[in-house]
């Protein structure tokens, strides 16, 4: 067994354009199998999109940027190839505006563009969102908002990488992430492979921990911001959000502004994907929504590579797009 | 694969006392295999109780009175197998009173009464905890506080089968509570014999089916409650109690008076079990808390045998034990 580090989630270790393929590392098996998905075609490539070999909002977003440029490259239907890719998630704003984008410019270039913005916003904002982060934070986040998500670096993640390097961080509390467990897996590995002292709890006890004074602050990525500021992000963000007003904690959501929808007017426009019961349990009746809405009230800052941005979001958030 | 089913779930199946053995059905298996335990001395049943074979807080009390009287009919130390028997878990207090109890009469009669009488104590607590559910309920689960639980019946999943029969019940959420699925593979168990609508659903989406009006009261048993009402439950519990109160939803605790301890005055001096952090991860540093405790301000209203008890709980209670 290969045990990958961080130094293999350079970016295009992540995603990357190759002369027949989109080539992605399967986040499905890590850590415990470093496995490259090789997509042949715009379909495949959304196969994979939907089956969560890769995800997080920005990281879909670059994958399918890669797809377009493949099916441009093959000289397939690019009208095609888009409702393909579209299709493949609902919840993140990220993988529609990338599509936009390639349609209007399909080149492998354009694409790369698109993944090194990605990358250098995360960067930015994970230097505005460490500036809210108080000395010797003790810090819990939820699913991965890391490199894996973003194509590189990370929005959430990053920000505790960049609060960990100026010494203001303590402790990651790490939520499970059920069903697929992606903190186990992807966040607890990348902070692991950083040095970042953390430990993976179930998500049920982020509560418990809460009350007995052991969490500073919350901080998650986003799938889709509304304009009014209401979020989607992994099912249990909400949760989480209720759980830090009620001990009067603030919620940080960290994302590039690619995730921002101001033609969403807020929460309840925001489809939530229903993904297969099986991924709960595979012998009883389940539901299995994988994402959930937290309403804007609920979040102290909005985190853009643009800035921090505050209530009134209907206000903030407009600014950071229009900038 | 013998497929077990309610009719299997008669009170000598989940735990029994036999010549020269406790015999306990393998809870950390079910639902997939149906295997009897047979723990032959009060040190073997004692690692049972620690591994969850048998478990839920009036279970674990019963087992262990079983154990008090194989210990006698063994000419063995009686004070020995109650400190072996009494170590084994430190948060459910129905474990320390069934000791005591044996302590006094350790034959197997008296075991054999303590277990009748929980199971009677559960029929009763299920009678008074339906007539808090109001028509066509959709109720949310934490755990199992069923059958299993409680060597017969069940305290939560009796009110549930109660209010069922009575034509109120709807519609059963189950958490699947994380680490060990007590919910998915216990409960939903549970159900699905009886015949009871329910689904499965991550612990993390509880707080959004809340928002979304599809709760109606949130229904879990305990492990001790303390004389202020503040009360001990699976870890996830106190996080339900929070989002239950955000969305002006009753938390109602059905539990038998053994698991009221009036001798600790609230929920800061009760012991908080730390289990095994393989439980979350094999790989990553972790913590599992297995327990937390819910202010009784948080909780609408206590059920035990002896009625429906609502605050000032120092009172209600009290009165509970007394009676």
């Amino acid at each position: 067994m290969h045990q990958a580090t961080l130094r293999d989630l350079e970016p295009d270790r992540i995603v990357r354009l190759e002369d027949d393929a989109v080539v992605v590392l399967d986040q499905r098996v890590l850590p415990a199998e470093v496995i490259e998905l090789r997509c042949t075609d715009a379909a495949e490539l959304a196969d994979a999109i939907k089956a969560l070999a890769v995800r997080g909002a920005p990281a879909i977003g670059v994958a399918a940027a890669y797809g377009m440029a493949l099916a441009a490259m093959q000289d397939q239907d690019l009208d095609a190839a888009y409702e393909t890719l579209a299709a493949s998630r609902p919840t993140a704003v990220n993988l529609r505006w990338a599509l936009d984008e390639m349609r209007a410019d399909p080149t492998p270039a354009r694409a790369r563009r698109i993944h090194e913005d990605e990358v250098a916003r995360c960067v930015a904002m994970g230097a505005h969102a460490a500036e809210l982060v108080p000395p010797a934070a003790r810090i819990l986040t939820h699913c991965n908002a890391g490199g894996l998500a973003t194509g590189g670096y990370g929005s959430a993640v990053g920000a505790l990488v960049t609060a960990f390097e100026r010494g203001l961080l303590a402790h990651v509390w790490v939520d499970e992430t059920r069903p697929l467990l992606q903190g186990a897996r992807l966040t607890a590995w990348e902070l692991e492979t950083a040095a970042i002292p953390h430990a993976v709890i179930a998500d049920s006890a982020a509560g418990s921990l809460m009350a007995a004074g052991e969490v500073d602050c919350v901080i998650t990525g986003a799938d889709r911001i509304a304009a009014n500021g209401d979020t989607a992000n992994k099912i249990g963000t909400y949760s989480l959000a209720v759980l830090a007003r009620h001990h009067d904690l603030p919620l940080y959501i960290v994302a590039p502004s690619t995730t921002l929808d101001l033609g969403t007017p807020d929460g309840a426009s925001i489809p939530i994907e229903e993904r297969d019961p099986a991924e709960v349990t595979s012998r009883f009746v389940a539901r299995n929504p994988a994402f959930d809405v937290t309403p804007a009230a609920l979040i102290a800052a909005i985190v853009t590579e643009r800035g921090v941005h505050r209530a009134p979001y209907a206000e903030s958030l407009s600014g950071a797009v229009a900038a």
